[in-house]
This record gives structure tokens, sequence and C-alpha cells, in this order.
């Protein structure tokens, strides 16, 4: 016997949600309840647990569901709905309670930081208030637009304030907890990271090898996505950068977009700190990169950062600098690849500006020998990239062995040499040598003549990469560029913070023994949205 | 002045268009010259040379393009096509060449290796004729069509042969190079790759570190796509499991399709050696897998394949086979996203096989507690998943800290015991605890509880995938399922081999002393296709 009812568009606390749901199972002869805001997810899970209600209901509305032995008793429980929705929440020490941010942050004026949890179609909103009133904001609701996440961070960065989330889980600022949090000892290690449990896996982790962390800073999943431009995380790294007890950055994100990924690593090489860098699911082919290093794993970024707080690594400043394009002119497929993989964790890749070139590819080897064998359309290619005045380094591989050429070094040289002859220093021609000491060319041979010639030799893909890192990333230039930079204050001890939404956030400050205030937070018009559309016209 | 002229449906011998093309561009008058087939990416080329024609010519074609001085230059030059094509290449140490394959290896019956580089159009044909004869491929023509590909490689199955490529590039079997090839010391270390340079700077850099190499055995580039299914490099990992002088294995490909790699992985995992993975682009976030470690590059492949050799690491064989689905409910998103990624270099994961939620994803918390406060939907999937007698694995996650749920593994461990009570050894239930020693929950009491109720408890991410490899890899049964296995004969030394096609390969072989053939190929008919045709239907 199923029953069902729905209160349109109202809002209650989501604790207060799951007590009504356990309250009405606990009832006599109730088999099961549900108690959920009608979203098509939501009614689907609660048909597959047997459920299943064909109520009208809309996203918006509050859907209940109780199933039960017999008639009676689920009309019985139903009507007890209203009853357990008024009953308070037990518990909380605190006595009086404002009404609004306002008036909270007027109670504790010390709060650098709001916390937000509420529901998100009010959430924008309540952080946006949070900004006005000069405050940084740990933002935990989820399911905020894109659009009024960018702004609340563009809004942010001109203040000098920080926005951490939206669906921001977690975050450690001057030793307190904020949202979920772990209880993990004051360290060297600083964390960023657009992922709450991947932050607390790698704090987490990092206190168990017996190490610390000097604040764990989220940004929310988003952040790094071409909208947003990575706003939160760059600003983290700015703090973590001018932070004196952070040694050591740990920077754990889903892989960004490539544009976003490229300004990222530039500010993480910038920071003049060793970083270590965790792109969920896609690791570049690379180890190392300066004073970056990848991670494959949330336990490696942890194992790596102890590691590295362990050493006293010297990061030294690159004097190479230049600029130009990036083309590569390879007869390798896969060190072609390897090359773009390592090169795109950095630099966006285009036909028309960065760009890699496999020769040995089906589509030019129709009818033509190999380049491996015949340099011919190569040494074209290099003639036309040296003269075009926007490509700065050019990458080629040279692979020996039986098979290929019989003096690959000797006929590329002159090519090189007057390619650098007309161009000077603001052309650099890198060349990666593949070949063994007993190859029929002569290793040694082959590398001293590209070298005469004037190419950087290379014997690894990896140190190909790392020469044109060297070269293009920018130097430590202020890594905010827009905007203003957040004051060290923001992320220092003692932190105080006001609270508005979910009151086990609040609990979790109070037990952390900081000073905080609850904002005793009712939606506009009740949760009416038809109703506080019109009040806002009216204001 | 630019002049072309067009060879219709005549087929050359790449060999002799690079010097056509060389003695084009050497006679007086003359600035550049392009001999190319007639492709649009040739035509593409020439144009960006400054060598564009505007003549009709298919991809089929001969097209010469001549930019002189003057117009009689040119004229001249053109004039001198046919003779300068007729010319034979120099040199060549041997007197009588075989017209056919079949009189080829009546010369050298030894050989049990045929070299195929002739024009991708004929050399499907040619591969398969080597087939029949009961010969191994080693297939360097590219521009194969993948049907053919994928037929030629079922034949060689069921005759216990192997077909390296199309557009394999290197190999070296018994000690002796074949195409493009690197001297290299031999060694321990077995490799197995779907990429030609890729096998290359793997096996150089092996040797510069000192140690050497037992097979390096080619697929060709498209070997792991699902079309062909990785039918060569399943022969290969067999081929290598069987050879008592292969104490470590290289495995390097581009990311192969999910049902691919599976099975790639489970023959890896069952060789009992050591195998190094390096998935080119695609690194899971793991290490290590069992005997399987993943390198992110190739530099890092070779290394630790050295170390691996230089270690007595016992391959111990895991007793806890098992099976059905795996199903993850995490509340931890990043947690659910590394798990899946390293799920699925060995799982094909989908909504109705083996699948990982992420609880905590926005879509289930509207108007909803995040599930880690709040385990309510948690809980009801965990009794649907452990009633579904297609379900054999379970995986949780349990995130401790200020702010998340007061007793996690208090709430899961009934419905675990629960579970396992039901299914018994059936089904197993894994746990990945992320917390401190210092969380309020009790890092400790959590594990401890978890442990009781049954579920298998884990600290990493890493740990979790391995216990679900455990389970599920397949055991060392017969790698090759189909067909016959290829036998060890094919790989030892001493090996002769018949070549047809690039002369430069047949050279290669007797620069390094081996007994070679090389047969005079000409294409069916001269090259005339609409005539090969029609011999070939009088036949």
């Amino acid at each position: 016997m199923i029953r069902s009812a729905v209160r349109p568009g109202s809002y209650h606390d989501s604790v207060v949600l799951m007590q009504l749901q356990r309250g009405l199972a606990a009832l006599p002869g109730v088999l099961d309840a549900g108690v959920v805001m009608a979203t098509p997810a939501n009614r689907e899970m609660l048909a597959a647990a047997g459920l299943e209600s064909d109520a009208e209901a809309g996203p918006g509305d509050l859907l209940i569901v109780v199933k039960a032995e017999s008639g009676p008793a689920a009309g019985e429980a139903l009507a007890r709905v209203d009853s357990l929705l008024s009953l308070r929440r037990a518990g909380g020490g605190q006595g009086y309670r404002p009404h609004t941010l306002g008036a909270a942050l007027r109670q504790l004026p010390a709060a650098r930081w709001v916390l937000v949890s509420v529901p998100g179609r009010y959430a924008a909103a309540v952080a946006g208030e949070a900004l006005d009133l000069g405050r940084n904001v740990f933002l935990y609701s989820d399911n905020v637009a894109l659009a009024d996440e960018a702004a609340l961070k563009r809004r942010a960065r001109e203040r000098g304030l920080l926005v951490m989330g939206p669906d921001c889980g977690t975050a450690v600022v001057g030793g307190a907890g904020l949202g979920f949090a772990n209880r993990v000892r004051q360290g060297p290690i600083g964390l960023v990271g657009a992922s709450g449990t991947g932050l607390q896996a790698v704090a987490s982790h990092i206190h168990s090898l017996g190490s610390g962390i000097s604040q764990a800073l989220g940004t929310g999943g988003r952040d790094l996505c071409g909208e947003v431009g990575g706003i939160s995380a760059l600003q983290s790294l700015d703090l973590l950068r001018r932070d004196p007890e952070t040694r050591v950055i740990v920077l754990v994100s889903k892989p960004p977009e490539p544009a976003v990924a490229a300004r990222l690593l530039a500010a993480a090489g910038a920071t003049g700190k060793p970083v270590v860098v965790d792109f969920l699911g896609l690791a570049p082919p690379l180890r190392r990169l300066g004073a970056l290093h990848f991670a494959v794993n949330l336990s490696e970024a942890a194992e790596l950062a102890v590691r590295l707080s362990n050493e006293e690594e010297k990061v030294e400043e690159s004097p190479e600098r230049g600029g130009g394009f990036v083309r590569g002119l390879f007869s390798g497929g896969t060190l072609a690849s390897e090359v773009r993989l390592g090169l795109q964790a950095f630099l966006p890749l285009s036909s028309q500006g960065h760009d890699i070139l496999d020769l040995g590819a089906d589509e030019f080897t129709v009818g033509r020998l190999h380049p491996m064998i015949d340099q011919d359309l190569r040494l074209r290619r290099l003639r036309q990239e040296t003269e075009d005045p926007a490509v700065g380094v050019i990458l080629l591989d040279v692979v020996l062995g039986d098979g290929a050429h019989a003096d690959p070094a000797g006929e590329l040289a002159p090519a090189i040499e007057r390619a650098l002859c007309g161009r000077g220093r603001d052309l650099e021609i890198v060349a990666l040598v593949v070949g063994t000491d007993e190859d029929p060319q002569g290793l040694a041979e082959q590398m001293a003549t590209l070298g005469r010639a004037g190419a950087r030799v290379c014997r690894t893909v990896e140190e190909m990469v790392d020469a044109v890192w060297r070269r293009l990333a920018p130097g430590s230039t202020a890594v905010v560029e827009e905007g203003s930079p957040v004051p060290l204050e923001a992320i220092r001890a003692p932190v105080a913070a006001v609270n508005v939404g979910l009151e086990s956030f609040y609990d979790s400050l109070a037990g952390q023994g900081l000073q905080a205030v609850q904002v005793d937070w009712r939606p506009p018009a009740g949760g009416n949205e038809k109703l506080a559309a019109l009040l806002a016209r009216m204001k």
C-alpha cells in the first residue's frame, strides 16, 4: 500500500527532510518512506526502492511517499507530515541566532569566512551578499549555475577575496577545517584542489606519512573549465606562493581545459616552490617538468609531496626565456605523440600555432619512402618553418639503426646551421636522438654533428619537453594578473566564520573550538519562488 | 617556370622515385623537383613547397613537377623522366634474384620470415601468399585496409604463424633486426609493441642502461583496435611467456579499446612474468597491479624493466578468483573517478555491467544531504546490489573527519554483514577508508568495525583496484584461446628471411650477416590495376 503527498515549492533544511523520512519510517505499520525534492533523478531512485509515485510534482516540490501495511496506516503517517516537519532539530548549543548574514557579521566581525550550504538555487545570492560584505566564501552548495559561479569569482577577484566552490566539499584554512575536513597535522605542504575527497585523501595520506599540511584550499570542480578559467585555483596558488609556512604545493584536479592548464602550470611553476601535480585521469607522459612533479594518483601525490618537503630542493630560475611557436617535424609516430602529449600539459596545440607533425604517418608516405630513410620532405618543411618568424622552437627526431638513413645528422646539420645563422637566438632547434653506441651511423658522431650545427641534443622525450618548458614557461611575474591579491590574513589563524546552511558544519566549527555564528536562514518568501520573484521586483 | 608530367597508374619502387627526384633536381637550370604519387596530401605538400601543379592525376598516378629557370630547361628535364626511371638502383651484392616469393623460398627454405614492404595496395596479397607458404610475416607496408589486416591475422593465428604489422616499423627476432632496428645487446627483456619508434626508443634506452633485450615484437599500430582485437599482441605475449630467455616483458601501445585492453592485461598477467605496461597517453592512476607495472613514458618503461630484471621478483599466483559484476557506491566523487579510471584499464565499464556510481554527484543531492552525512540512499542501493546475483564485488568509500557522519562504519556494518551472510564467498565487499587517527570517528575503530562485518578494508584507491584485479583477472589459462600457438622456433636464431620490397631492408639483413634473399618483385600487370584485375579474373 503506497500513498504519497506533495508540498509544492516549499523549502526545508535537508537535515529536517532526513529526520522527517526517519520519523515516518519509524511509525507503526509503516514499511518504508521516502522524502525528496521531486527531481527526475530522485523520483527514479524512489521507484528503484519500490516507492514509486505518480503524484504530480516538479523539481521544486517536496514529494513524500509512504509504503505501509495498510491504507489507514499510510494515511495516518501522511497526516503527521506537517507536525514532523515543524519539529526543530534537537541540540545545538547556540542561543540567539541572527536571521541575516549582516546581523551575524555584526555579531562576529572577526569572521573572515562565510560558509554557504543552502540549496543551490539560493546559494549564489547568499555568496554574493558575503562578498559585498567583504568576506571570503566557502561555497559548499552544488547545483549552482556555471554563469553564477563565473560572475561570483570575478567579483571576488576584483576585491581580493576568495570563493572556494560551488560544490567545494572541504578546506583547511589557518588550521581550521571547513565543511568536511580530516584532522591533520600542521606542516609544510599546501594543497589546492578542484576536488573534495581528492584533497581529503591527499591530506589524510600526508598525515599518515608523518608530515602535515599548511593549507588546503578547494576551488570547486568546475573552476578549471574555460568559462571560469581557474580563477580560484590561480588565486590559491598565488596565496601559497606568498605563504611562508608552505614549502611544497600539491595541485589536484580533474584534467583542465588546455588553455586553463597552460595558465595553471605556468602559475605553479612561478611559485618558486616544488609543486606536485595530479590531473586525475590525465597523467602527462612526464615525471617532472622543472619544479613540477607529476603524480599518477592521490596517494602518489601525497608521497611525492612528503619526499619533496624533506629534501632541500633548490628550485632554479630558468634563464632561458624565449617565445614563438613550437613546430615538431617527426619521423617517428610514437615519439611525435609522446612529445605532443607532454606539451599538451602546458601548451594548447593547433595546426595554426604550436604543432607537432608525424611525417611518417600514412598520409605522408603514399608512394614515398619513410622519413627515416628519405628526409627530403622534412628538409623542405624545416626550411619553411625557419623562414616563419612566428616559429621559435623546432623539434626533430633522429632515429638511428639498421634500415634507417646512413647519416641523418649529416644531412640535417647544414639546414640547421643555415636556419640558426639566419635567425640567431630567436630560434631554437632541439633534436631527440634515438639509437645505441653499436648502431652503424655512430651515436656519438651523430650527436656531435647535430650539436656542432647548433641544435640542442636530447636523449629522451622528457628532456625535449623540458627544453620547451624552460623556453616558453613565463617567469615569476604576478600570477594573478587581474584583480587584487588575496591578503595572507585570509588564511591566518585564528579563523572565525559565519555558517549559513547545514548546521552540522556549524557544529564542526564549534567542535574545533573556533568562533562561529549560525545564521537562522530561511529562503526568501518561505521558498515560494513566485512570491520571491515578486518581492525582488518590488525592492 | 613550373612544368609537370603524369604517368598514370604506374608502379615504381620508392627508392627509384627518390632517385628520380634527386636526378631531376640536379639537372642544369632546374631549381627544384617533386616526384610523388598524386594523393591529396602529397599534392598539398608539393604546393606548400612551391611546386603546385594543376595536372589531372589521381592517387594511383605518378606526378612529376619540375621548377626551372626557363621553359626549355623544364621541358628538357621532363623529357629525361623515362630514362631516369629506367635506371636501376646501383649496388646490391646479390646476383640472381628470384621473381616470385615461391622461388625465393625454394632458394632459402630455412627462411621462417618474409619481410613485405611493397606499396599498401599490393601488400595484403603478398603477405597472404607468405602465410600460405607457412611463413611468418613482417609487414612494413602501410595504407593496408583494416579488413585485410584482420583477415590476415586470423588466418595466421589458425596456422600458428605471426603477422607483425601492417605498418610495423621494427622488430628484433632471435637477435636479428627486421625493418628499422637498433643494434642492442641481447638480454632478459622482451618487448611487444603496437608502435615502431616506441619499441626502438625503449630498446635503445635499455641498451644504454647496460641491459639488453631477448625479442622485440611489433604488432602494427591498429592491432589493438576492436576489429583486429589484438591478435598479434596476444600471440606475442604468449610467445614471450614461453620464451625462456625472456624474464621481464614490456608492452608498449597506444591506448587500446577497453575490451581489447581487458584481454591484453589479462594475458599480460597470465604470463607469470613481470610486465611493464606503457599505454602511450593513457597512464591509468596506478603504479602497479599484481605483476603489471605501469609506466608513464617510454624512458620510464625502459628503466622499470631494467630494474625489474635485476630483482628476483616472485610473481605470486593469486588464489582469490571470483566472478560477477563490480558495483561501486561512492560518496566521494574524486575517489569514484580514480577507481573508475583504475578499473577501466582492465574492465569495460557500463551501466549494465561493471559500474561505479558517485552518489555525491549533483543529480543525487538536490534537496538531499550529501552521502557523507546521510547514508540512506547508499544503504538502499547496497541492499539492491547484494540481492542481484550477477553482482560479485561491491566497492564503498568511508570518509571520516569533521562535518561527516558520526559513525559511518557503524551504520554500514549491519548491512554488510547481512549481505555477506546471504551470499557467502560469492560476494565480496571492499571498503576504502579515508581519514586520520585524529578524526573524531576514530580511524582504527571504523576500520575494525568494517573488518568485523566481513569487508576487506583498504587505505588507497590502488589497493582497492588491486583487490578487484585479483578477483577478476583470469588465471594463466591459455592466453591464445583460438588457433594454434606460434612455435618458439619462429623467434630462434639463426634467422633467415626473404625480403619483398625496399632493398635497404635486404641490405640491412645482409649487413647483419644473416641469410637473406631479395625478391625482384613487380606489381601484377606492371602496376596497371585494370589489367591486373582482368588477369586475376582469368586465373
